[in-house]
């Protein structure tokens, strides 16, 4: 197999060990997946292997185009059709992640989107987190995977999908994304904080406003764009 | 003794040390037993032995039909009656757990079944995990343990105890099962979760509806029974 | 010094380790002592030296009648007093504990008894674990660490120490006690995982009513007094 | 290097590692400073570095007065600004600390001050936690983060900052300090288990009143100021 590939491979496996290392994914639910645009193949997780039995070679390829694998003895994550249509509707993203992490599964079960109350929530998305509509009867019989990564895509219609990379499936739970499968992880960890941390702040206070959107501004751009002062500087 | 009944004591005494390492289990609190239906033998812990010394060959075996010690220097868990109340009502498993895990503890004590919010749940649990009626004081009194074995039964008269793997026993505490003892863990596993992430659901949202019928049919459908496609192709 | 004695030291030491590896204690916040009933002497934990910096010769012996250091170049820890006059009141205890741990001290600092909801509850503590009274201004500025010794007592005068033996100290937090130090600190273990499963349990259901009483009986009986058949046989 | 330099780089770096360890600081969302005033001079977090790769050499030195960075090619932490206001406005701190520990988020988030409920909270926090009032847009777009250390000032202008040395920026989160860094981190531990421990302690009692003053100055005496009796005498 030629080194991009490979190299996506144990990427993807690398992320999908940190996924539970971070305490985001139970037994085996959750899932990372990145991809190469040129080749467009898609490397995933296999489905229902456990995480510790699992290794770098074991991710599964996908046609990015036909959805087919490619050379490989494991069926891939059943969210497989989930991701692919994220790719397609989502041109500038490299990974994606799907977790059923605790308070963001109880945001997604509540129906509701995840209010920006700080600046945390800022550092990552630019606006609330989005609950998607409920799936039809219809929907759900037919192509079901493919069809929750449409609501995905009908949700971010109206939104920046690179501004806010997370979103929460109605009744089901989180998918992050980004430029990198590096990246959609860190997303899916701060999603994890941010839905918790939500959740703590209306205990405390039930009239907790959103943060001012020019505090909103502040922090989002001071991380991202080309005026970024975060981190380091690229080399 | 033979290999079948030795492999059972392995298992048992894995999935018991698996209790503990899941966080499920604190200090002595839960238990596992596994079945072998042909011989007529239960394995299980020993009563009140710390996980950090037992070894597998401390676990306790148990004639299903007698309820009787069969050749062990243990005293079997102080649930066993339970236990083999359970095997006989459900002849199809083979494996049975009891914790103490603290939010399908406080749903217990709190009498109340946990509604089926989400995915997360309808994956393991095909409606919701109800609750049991208060034994009385009879049946406390008399073979109490053998009597929280008939009120899950009895909990069971018209519900289906295979899709619905779990119970919680009204100010006590959940008991799960399941084919073997790995899947009776895995269920105790997703029960403690289902049970948090329904108390969160409800801070987030009090007003929160159950899952539509067909999203649960679904989730439920494509992890169990011959059109299941999660994971990989039993060999 | 002598076999006992230094035996009485290693085993405080253990379980002031312990604690801290169950969670149950912050920074320096907590300490175990155990008591020779026969030579009057209870071994403590040093004021403010850190878990990992600690060994078992550093624990402090001080007189159970006088309450003098013995023979040591530490100061004991500052709750001192209040182990001592818990010893003299309660004559049939060996060990005692005071930790900061997060649920129990919730509790105490709302002001409220734990109310018994739960068979996990029962097995411990045979009834509602008490809060006591807050203490007087001239109380807190005089013999303060006595006189938190005094409203524990105080609590107790109509209530049985053996049966119930954990206690919240108003505004404070709580104090456990056992036979042995390492029982004290099993009732510790149990306090927090009670007092967090109580608040989690008023949060499912605000109106859930405590256990009946012949379940409470049942499960402390079972556990506690001639007839109990919980664990193995005593050899 | 100077040897006294080189040692406070090694301190604040441990304590940037003790952040973390104690699970303050997820991502690399944290930092802490230490300061030596006779040579003016700020050891900080190198910006947007994780945790795991950092090494003690990292640091970034920053000139007290000038706030400019001293021979290092990282960049130091974006909260920089904010680090050094607090430098000058509290004179008699040598350490300060950042995070966005899950409470103390909520607390910021939700715009309440932690009240002092308890003697956890009395043994470092002489009074409730301060939360500051709202940056202003321009605050925001001018010198966001050097007037994030002047709210904090105006926040401590009728407060002792030695005895209350904590504070909730609105919307954002906590910033503690101390003495030393190693006091500053410790700090950060006891805020964020006392914005936890207030939330449940509201949860179990809404009504829920501050701790007695006099028991408020009993805690913080006896470890602070001449007459403290905690821990062991200096040497």
């Amino acid at each position: 197999m030629d080194k991009e590939i490979q190299a996506l491979k144990q990427r993807v496996y690398e992320q999908n060990i940190a996924l539970a290392s971070y305490g985001l994914a139970v037994l085996t639910w959750g899932n990372v997946s990145g991809v190469c645009r040129e080749k467009g193949i898609m490397a995933i997780k296999p489905s229902g292997v456990p995480y510790a039995e699992m290794k770098a070679d074991d991710m599964v390829l996908v046609s990015l185009e036909s959805g087919e694998v490619i050379d490989s003895e494991y069926r891939p994550s059943s969210d497989t059709p989930t991701h692919l249509y994220m790719y397609r509707a989502f041109p500038k993203i490299g990974g994606a992640v799907h977790t059923h992490s605790l308070y963001a599964v109880a945001w997604a079960q509540a129906g509701k989107s995840i209010p920006a109350f700080g600046t945390t929530h800022a550092d990552a998305f630019y606006g609330d987190v989005p609950v998607t509509r409920a799936l039809t009867k219809d929907e759900v019989e037919q192509a079901y995977e493919a069809n929750t990564g449409k609501v995905i895509a009908e949700t971010f219609s109206k939104l920046d999908y690179e501004a806010i990379p997370a979103v929460l499936v109605k009744n089901h739970g989180p998918f992050t994304w980004g430029p990198t499968p590096e990246k959609a992880v860190e997303n899916a960890v701060t999603l994890e904080f941010v839905a918790r941390a939500a959740s703590e702040t209306l205990r405390v206070n039930a009239q907790t406003e959103r943060v001012d959107s020019y505090l909103l501004d502040k922090h989002y751009f001071r991380k991202h764009g080309k005026n970024a002062y975060y981190g380091q500087k690229k080399k």
